[in-house]
């Protein structure tokens, strides 16, 4: 018989778990779904706690420390010998962190009363949900609710001419896990995960090239923001080619020649790994029986309104599987808004223009709202106005003078309409302004708020007092 | 003849020189006198950038560092040898900021048409200025204006029985010019300025005591958040004595025995050098000619009105010069404000309740607000939550899980009323708080905002969704 629940959420990723915590805390018996196996032991957390957003963050830390032991430390009159680095060590602290931290949803779930099921699950008719059993490939519980949630996320995209085959043609992942430096690097595509993965090899010394089939480096970016970012990496020694589609690897011993076309010609890269990174797909993969009633979206995501609903009353998707930024927070506060809604709260719609997007390189690139080419495209007119970290005595103080804060605003009402950063810590800093165009202030009501000095984020305040002309530390 | 401008401000810190700049920006002719000299020659920036919130968040930096190189590169799998630390390097890292922070206020006062005016400023009848030069000690320029700031700023407190000797009974200034780690190294005061440099020096090597006056550690600061930094600092090494009122200190060699009492009881440290660090007091000395008109309040502050006015029309005072707290930040919002009035656009009255404070130690310590203490003294109701840096995926990958955000909102119409924070970067992550208590938010607002993940401000939104026991990370 089925086991019976108000809420069953199918996926234990930041979307799926995060639901199922706030339904859990408004009153519904939950239960939560995952496939995710860890020494053949069901793991909650999904990709990003797994293989994502955290075990990357715990290694660009690495990487920027042991850039700052290699090229820093000397200028503050700080000794060392010459830094070497222990893989095996590095990952072992990441791999701690991860499972810390996925134990803490289990602990989580607890709490909660969350009962977890560790398999495959499959959304049938009539509202029921097989959870399959990955040894065994048989259906192992049947479970029904009033209420579903699909929170399946996403998996990488692998190109037909390159398949991954997770020793020398990398997926993220495995490229999250290496277990040595390589000689020589090459990434396909130079998006977040490129960016930020490419360069925590590139500051372990590895030779890492970007191959991006785009013409614009950052396109989704603000213009000026992506000018400076392109600067900084090269000056970094991480080389970016642009307009470089590539055709084929061929793998010759332990090495590989990547082929690609840039401007038409042909060239040719050897390298030690190549890791595929150009983007990810929704996880739809034997998810939906036919007659389970959602549909797919033309871009293969479950299809939703701006409520996260399926077509099927009571029938829910939020997160990577539904259109939208593919974001670890855009995925949990869709987890709320559905969990109180099915809890009679009201409906929420996600504001996807107060999304914050950051790039946690160093410097960190962040950013919220629109940019100028959006604006320009939608015929919009405003003002922008910028302040350079040269000018900030903490990002000096620091040693991270290089990058900027860029505000646009209304040019009628002064309403915030972006903000656009590169710099270290601009991550946090983004968190004022996305509050701020949440809560649709004007840049002089950024400008007017007192900033702790001396602080990065008093470059926030300055590029906001720029849009009326009245920075103080910029003529 | 007086030399005539539309407004003179007395003192080039950052209240004074930040009015300069409105001032010049708005159209009126503008002078600023201070007295600074470094080698001889005038310079601009006052305490702050010479001698305050700049060297010393540069010497922050550096121990931070060298703490790291010492004690966290290990455990990501970083090989250095054990760091040695160049102290000559250090402080030469150190000027050179300074110098190009100085150096670009004089370049904004250039851009901006502001004459700089070298020598001690004096407030004479009817709104003439003298400027003495500090080598002739004559009066070298009379200035006259419509309008005068008064921004002079604050100087360290010597106490009567033991008076800086600038060698081993030290002021501020002589802490941060150090030109070697002191083996034992005895502050009187565990203050703000006490807490960062003492921790500099802790950090470095030093073996550091702080005798504390009161009874309570960081009496200003939220009962929890003191706790937790006394735990901090302890397990740090630096030593805080509380309730020991120092005595005298008797030099002997070249070390120093100093005593203090201590429940009753008397007790001695001998000390290679005493820093007395027990406060600041404002600038008045030979500031004010006795029919200039302007009068002090009972604490020895210029006496303003809530607009930085003097009982003179057209002269006003800003920044450690007035009541209110010695910050920075404070004083620059009060030279912007008087600029303006000045000019013609409306008075502004500072909100002293949403100015932020913090101790740039490692980890920062970082408010705005009211703390539980007022608010029970206040008599006004309140829900109060926290969320721990152990619970926030960033700060544990970034190694610095330690700390905590508390949020204090109103019980009735849950607006937010204080935030509190011990942590790394909490000074960026203060800033969303202070500007969401500027408009008057609720801990809701907060809560429903989305927070770019894995960030430490995430913690801030948790904190918040915790007032009505929503936050997702913590049971």
């Amino acid at each position: 018989m089925a086991k019976n629940f108000d809420v069953i959420v199918i996926g234990a990723g930041p979307a799926g778990y995060v639901a199922a915590i706030r339904c859990a805390q408004l009153g519904l018996s939950t239960a939560c779904i995952d496939q995710w196996e860890v020494d053949g032991k069901g793991v909650l957390g999904g990709t990003c706690l797994n293989v994502g957003c955290i075990p990357s963050k715990a290694l660009l830390e690495t990487a920027d420390l042991f850039h700052k032991a290699q090229h820093k430390m000397q200028g503050h009159g700080i000794k060392v010998s010459k830094p070497s680095i222990d893989i095996a060590a590095m990952q072992a602290r990441k791999q701690e962190l991860v499972q810390k931290l996925t134990g803490g949803v289990a602990q989580l779930f607890k709490a909660h009363k969350i009962t977890a099921f560790y398999g495959h699950g499959r959304l049938m008719a009539d509202k029921n949900v097989t959870v399959v059993d990955s040894k065994t490939n048989k259906v192992s519980d049947t479970l029904t609710a009033k209420d579903i949630i699909i929170a399946t996320g996403s998996t990488p995209i692998e190109l037909g001419s390159m398949p991954f085959d997770h020793k020398s043609i990398l997926d993220s992942e495995d490229l999250l896990a290496l277990d040595a430096v390589p000689k020589k690097l090459t990434i396909v595509g130079a998006g977040v995960i490129g960016l930020e993965l490419g360069s925590v090899w590139n500051n372990l010394g590895s030779d890492v090239t970007l191959l991006e089939a785009t013409d614009k480096f950052l396109p989704m970016a603000e213009p000026a923001i992506a000018r400076e970012a392109a600067r900084v990496f090269k000056a970094d020694g991480l080389k970016v080619e642009l307009g470089a589609m590539v055709k084929k690897a061929t793998k010759s011993g332990k090495s590989l020649t990547v082929e690609y076309e840039q401007g038409g010609k042909t060239h040719k890269i050897k390298t030690d790994k190549l890791a595929v990174l150009v983007g990810r797909k929704p996880n739809t993969v034997d998810l939906l029986a036919p007659d389970c009633g959602v549909d797919l979206d033309e871009r293969g995501c479950i299809a939703v309104d701006e409520y996260c609903q399926t077509k099927v009353p009571g029938i829910w998707a939020i997160g990577d599987v539904v259109r939208g930024p593919m974001l670890a927070h855009k995925g949990s506060e869709e987890g709320v808004h559905v969990a109180e809604a099915i809890a009679g709260k009201g409906k929420h719609a996600l504001d996807l223009n107060c999304v914050p997007s950051v790039i946690y390189t160093h410097p960190e690139i962040s950013w919220v709202g629109k940019t100028e080419t959006e604006l320009k495209e939608a015929g919009v007119a405003y003002n922008s106005a910028n302040f350079p970290f040269a000018a900030s005595g903490r990002a000096l103080a620091s040693g991270s003078g290089s990058g900027q804060i860029r505000v646009l605003a209304d040019k009628q009402t002064d309403r915030i309409l972006g903000v656009h950063m590169i710099g270290e810590h601009t991550s946090e800093i983004l968190a004022e302004a996305v509050f701020a165009m949440q809560y649709q202030a004007s840049a002089e009501d950024l400008g007017r708020t007192i900033h702790a000095h001396p602080t990065l984020s008093e470059a926030l305040k300055e590029a906001a007092l720029g849009i009326s002309k009245s920075a103080i530390h910029k003529k």
